[in-house]
């Protein structure tokens, strides 16, 4: 008997909405742990048949499950249970309230605590190197906004931002990313994280928008269109990207990384790109391009950013200083069609007003001065040179094993793994080694991911990547522990 | 006919749900602005009755347009068509993707744009006094945490917070507030109002939770219950507090400021205190408690805090430091049950990751230091003696027409208004005669509000203070313009 149907699930139909009945039965059975991680659900017309109610009812008890991150389904396949850790309080009263937390904050594993491993080489992707970053100078631009504070009456501003750093913002995107856009498109937001939940709070109704991100994807970009209940559909991602033919017709949303696809770090090709922004046209979908770390190019001038290419004004552009700064700066932005400024205003004052103004005039005065600019400058050849240092080392000690992937831009790259060793594998034996990468199953919830390996450019020196390969390698081919 | 009805809604009982058809029929009514600002609606069981539907199918859209705050009702009382305004862009492009935004977001009048008075005497409400604020010491502070992330890697560290920030919280609350907590209770937020999304988060069903808050009350507090999908019911404040009779059975979480009720200024009696503990008990609710700006005290002890009289654990307890310190701080906290805190880590994550380090570290440094408990030390007998200029001069001046409220702590008081004059009227004239004065009308969408005007501490000078009630009294005698 198929699991599902083994819990016993029943209806009464004098007792109200039977969505909800379904519903409370099975989230019950998931947050408990009787329906365990990745069994597959039966398909509504199953269920539907089995409780004696129409197929539009149980879709709905499911929709609403897997909004909430309980379910996860991919395109045109099966839809299964999440994987849920959850760990309720040990007093009665505790678990009663802890009860009422929405399911979809209820893993107790989404907070990450950091490792316990010893790591000699950090691999880890995300991360910038701060330590050539000018900090003095950052200081003291800090302090000059804090003493005209001391002179001046402070007023809060707009939400979208004070006015020097929308202005700098819109020149700095249009130069680097010919990203067209004026001051009047630029909403500044505390980082690209917050980016998501506006705009997620903004179109996304709960148990009904359908949005479309990548798979393997960045994680808290879905967590924070989970939070607003949308129903999330992953898309496969291949060697150009997106593979755009496979977002559903339903979907009204779509979240995609099209400059270095997180995490496998792909271009999108301009085929894709212009197909997609075709199929956005005939279906009336919003596309949301996150540029998180093009700042930093490797070889050829990176692809137009599909805000470039769109001529519709229906693509919002995120991006963050969290890269080319320092994470701390907990500032990002969106490029955003003008229309929509008064609506994020809105929206941002209800979740936390506005961005520190002197951070915010410290950054402006940051990029004004061209500091921003010249640690760009100065940053992009060190990476350089560590990418190109990885691919030496695996052209010499990996051949047919591991292949490097395309790349044109960013702060981490990939390594196809030949296909006799398994990518989650080699991750948890180098851990063991003192090696920190990562893998594609990392980032997926659906099982079909390419069989890479992601190296971040942040945190490993020039002369430890030789050793740090050979050491990558000794994991893979080295049978035993 | 009832203006409802004169719609001409209908149903098709072959396209689907019903509860989103009437839904979708009544929402366009309203953004379109067929069914006016004010409108009653008919009983969802005349309604149903006109459509030939289920009760219930009514009962759920209502309850829909209530959460995206379309509809508004007070407790038992009727439901009204909210105060919607909205101007959707030109072109049919951007019409069409804003006509995807949020209903509750399309209100454009949310946002506020400062006005174009000339205001000769401010007592606008909940902005502290910063002309006394000890910038150079906070600069220095900063100063330093900066020098030392210059020398070392910065660690994210924990989202709820630096562990030093965190300590030095809970000393504070417990002494000023004999908040019961230790610091594994605090989670630091990026203000007050970051707090209540954090816990809307956590709690709210989207369409399905109701939460209870005080009306008149804060009306960003309510915006972001909204926002999560609350079903919010308002419940009325008399002299004594939140009226907890009031509260609906259905209610799952209770917003409240009991210290200092915003924006009546009355403390909760210590009988409505236990009562409502009470009544959480009984029907397992959870109570918010915002205690927004109690550091500043006017004569007597304050009565205890909820979360201080509550042995069950169910007071979320927040705070901020925007009014002790000063705004653009933009750092609040919740002294939560201590279960509570990795679901407020997910949620926390999810939202924008954490507060800076370097303001996290900063502050807890200024409060070791002693520095925040001088500068109350400081501010505290100077908003007091603006309290005592303004009751002295209410008693010379306004003998008859205006009489001081309660309070005990806090930045604004209330003046009661003799009932031969309008609470509203009396705010706009004098804001045309260069007074800045608030009146119970703005934070309040139902119409029985207390006749009463509110004068914020924090931007008025004490010699000013005499003229300017004068002027106000001015405003509210002479019958000219």
């Amino acid at each position: 008997m198929e699991p599902v149907f083994a819990l016993g699930l029943g209806v009464a139909r004098d007792s109200g909405n039977l969505v909800a009945q379904i519903y409370n039965q099975l989230s019950k059975a998931i947050l408990q742990g009787r329906l365990a991680s990745g069994t597959a659900i039966p398909s509504s017309r199953l269920l539907a048949q089995h409780l004696n109610v129409s197929r539009n009812t149980v879709l709905q008890a499911y929709s609403r499950l897997q909004s909430e991150g309980l379910l996860i389904t991919k395109a045109g396949s099966k839809t299964l249970v999440a994987d849920i850790t959850t760990t309720l309080p040990n007093s009665t009263l505790a678990a009663n309230l802890a009860g009422m937390i929405r399911p979809q904050w209820q893993n107790t594993s989404l907070f990450a605590q950091p490792g316990t491993s010893i790591i000699e080489f950090n691999f880890s992707i995300g991360l910038a190197d701060t330590s050539l970053f000018p900090f003095e100078i950052w200081r003291r631009t800090i302090n000059r906004q804090y003493r005209k504070m001391e002179t001046r009456t402070m007023e809060p501003g707009h939400p979208a931002g004070q006015p020097l750093l929308r202005n700098m913002i819109a020149k700095f995107i249009s130069q680097s990313r010919a990203v067209s856009c004026s001051p009047e498109n630029i909403f500044v937001t505390s980082g690209a994280q917050q980016a998501y939940v506006l705009l997620a709070q903004l179109f996304i109704k709960s148990g009904e928008t359908c949005v479309a991100i990548e798979s393997p994807g960045y994680p808290m970009a879905r967590r924070a269109f989970a939070a607003a209940g949308a129903i999330i559909v992953d898309v496969p991602v291949d060697e150009e990207g997106l593979i755009v033919e496979a977002i559903p017709a339903a979907a009204k949303i779509v979240f995609v990384t099209p400059t270095h696809q997180f995490p496998t770090a792909v271009p999108m090709s301009i085929e894709r790109r212009t197909t997609l922004l075709k199929l956005a046209r005939q279906r009336d979908m919003i596309i949301i391009e996150d540029d998180y770390d093009s700042e930093f190019r490797i070889g050829s001038h990176p692809i137009d950013a599909l805000q470039t290419l769109d001529t519709d004004g229906r693509v919002f552009y995120v991006g963050t200083f969290s890269k080319c700064m320092f994470f701390d700066i907990r500032t990002g932005f969106i490029a955003t069609p003008e229309w929509a400024i008064p609506f994020l205003a809105n929206a941002r004052q209800a979740l936390d007003w506005r961005n520190p103004l002197t951070t915010q005039l410290a950054l402006a005065e940051f990029m004004q001065t061209g500091e921003l600019r010249r640690h760009i400058a100065r940053m992009t050849p060190i990476y350089e040179r560590r990418y190109s240092a990885i691919v030496a080392a695996v052209h010499q000690h990996a051949q047919g094993i591991l292949t490097p992937g395309v790349m044109r831009a960013g702060l981490h790259l990939t390594l196809n793994l030949n296909k006799h060793y398994a990518a989650q594998e080699v991750c948890n034996k180098a851990l063991q080694r003192g090696v920190k990468i990562h893998c594609g199953n990392e980032f997926s919830v659906t099982d079909k991911i390419p069989n890479q390996l992601m190296l971040g450019l942040g945190r490993i020196s020039q002369q430890a990547i030789e050793p740090a390969i050979k050491r990558l390698v000794s994991c893979i081919v080295d049978k035993g522990n």
